[in-house]
């Protein structure tokens, strides 16, 4: 079916990636929290577009790079990043002219360049309080910090305070303890917003949420929104973390074996390059990824261009030419290698998609 | 100097890089033996041109995408990797046409594609057999499947039987046992190579080499060629592995502090889109690349757009906004996920340089 595209590349099954959005957006109608879904995992205009007609209430970037590309698909950006850099503060308060542009921070420094940017465009952006809830990467470390990065936001010229935003990326694992971590981040976050209640200040957004974490987000009352990313695609990280089963993986790197010259091992054209070197977070030995064709070979290692794979244990081991598909452990990154992936409706031959933000890192 | 320039890019100080070059080339002039440089390291047409002109004898590659972008540097390319898909053969016999193209093998299936391709386009295309001596990555495993391999070759139509390859990529430190590997490797080739005299096959090029190795090539003394790569640049794994010293790295990633919100953690913007999660093979238990400004930080954990860094040990913590450098652990994947790198000459402002075969997987 699609032996005239030259591997590796990424295959996504339309009606899987379909099925992810809609499942979300019905669970999030359901508890009557709004979805910002996280474009960094596809940097595609065409899926924003698709995420936003599944009732999407937003966008999520994570540069200013990216959203001037996701400007082209929403009106209403969340970048969940300080901008730092003095020019790419004014690129973002240039977008707020004619979009709502909001961005987290965690410091008074970068909350003084955004408003400076905004300052210098005559715009004004929208700032939420990045809090840290467990994952102890950014934000503000407790209720009293909050506040006073609220009260420091809430006198700058050209920027608006909005609410708060957490990331729980450290809660992995759909375990019973789970749903306790969402409990105690609720607690934590009636605490901030009573401070700043308390102080005349309010919070209109929540922001919070992650893939894992997303279809157990009612357990934080206080939640406006949700900003999940790898739930249209899904990775090996989901299936392992016990969120999602095989079947609603809707992204595989199709590759073609190389090499079967080293007994007991097949070599794919898929390494580091393709795979990325990210490891399997909920199952830190499980290899680079799953080989769908033989659940029990191992990708023991990687290098550029070359996935070793273990087939010892296969009944029917692939020859010299053969395509095999991978589902990565961490898909978004291998979609970021990529000027473009490959779509499939059922039925139909693959069709590319760009890429559209692929590189913006800055 | 360079406070212009959003971060996260990749700066290369010209003058470390040039010396690297030269100092290659002095060695292998000393030893008669060619240079032919992997440009998977760096991509770039103009520091492939800067290769030649310091006497490489021509440009290796790892896929056809790549052949193609290198073509216009050089008129003889060696692909150490084989080309499977039926359009990617095609692709690089019409490249065959007009310049002088090899490809290494190692099985019957590979060679027939090429052989096939070839004849379609009414091309010759030369092949090395790539042989183990160590990696078990590719590569036929002993001098009998050299030999059956090499006959196969000479017999097949519009290719043409031009020596033997290997890549010592399991060989990554500089200890006295190194020098015992490369003479057990030139051991294996000298019974290679006297099995195929036997059996009246000649190997015109015995291509070898990899930066760890490089200056000790001379050890095997069979050898025609080296293809290092990562010697322009250098990296952690470089300097881990014992073979360059920190002043030896001529590319460096400058990040900027984005948030001290973590009390002894700064966090950088450059995560695993920018460093790749790729660990320090010599060295696996030394984080994320080195922060040239304090070599007692410690970059423990990566998300994708941010680095993690332990400062505790560290006296002078750098604050929101400021910039440091990061020596990577494996400057290759870093490079190719850029659009352009910086290229600073002594004295001079930072230019920008096409990442030219960026995203050329296939």
């Amino acid at each position: 079916m699609h032996d005239e595209i030259p591997t590796p590349f990424i295959l996504i099954d339309a009606q899987i990636a379909r099925r992810n959005l809609a499942s979300l957006a019905d669970y999030a109608r359901q508890h009557k929290l709004g979805v910002r879904p996280h474009t960094k995992t596809h940097k595609s205009k065409m899926l924003a577009r698709m995420q936003l007609e599944a009732g999407a209430i937003g966008l999520t970037v994570a540069k200013v790079g990216e959203a001037q590309i996701m400007a082209e698909a929403s009106d209403d950006l969340l970048m969940a990043y300080p901008a730092i850099h003095p020019q790419r503060c004014l690129d973002l308060a240039r977008l707020a002219k004619t979009k709502t542009i909001r961005v987290a921070v965690d410091s008074t420094a970068a909350a003084d360049r955004i408003s400076e940017g905004a300052k210098a465009e005559g715009s004004t952006v929208g700032v939420l309080v990045d809090l840290d809830v467990g994952l102890h990467r950014t934000g503000v470390q407790n209720p009293a910090e909050a506040l006073a990065l609220a009260q420091y936001i809430d006198k700058l010229p050209n920027v608006r305070l909005d609410g708060l935003m957490f990331y729980p990326g450290h809660l992995q694992w759909k375990t019973p303890q789970l749903d306790q971590a969402m409990t105690q981040i609720d607690s934590v976050l009636a605490e901030v917003l009573e401070r700043w209640r308390a102080s005349g200040l309010q919070a209109k957004i929540v922001s919070g949420g992650s893939t894992p974490t997303a279809s157990r987000s009612h357990l934080i009352t206080r939640l406006t929104e949700l900003r999940p990313g790898t739930y249209i695609f899904n990775d090996m990280n989901c299936v392992h973390g016990g969120f999602v089963s095989l079947e609603n993986c809707s992204a595989k790197i199709i590759c073609t074996v190389i090499s079967t010259a080293v007994p007991g091992q097949i070599v794919l054209d898929a390494g580091s390059k393709t795979l990325t070197s990210d490891r399997c977070g909920p199952a830190p030995d499980s290899g680079h990824g799953l080989v769908v064709e033989c659940s029990r070979a191992k990708i023991t290692k990687l290098s550029e261009e070359h996935a070793q794979v273990d087939v010892r244990e296969c009944d029917q081991v692939p020859k010299v030419g053969d395509r095999v598909s991978v589902i990565p452990n961490h898909i978004c990154p291998c979609v970021n290698l990529q000027d473009r992936i490959w779509w499939q409706e059922p039925g139909d031959e693959p069709k590319p998609l760009a890429v559209d933000a692929r590189g913006r890192v800055f």
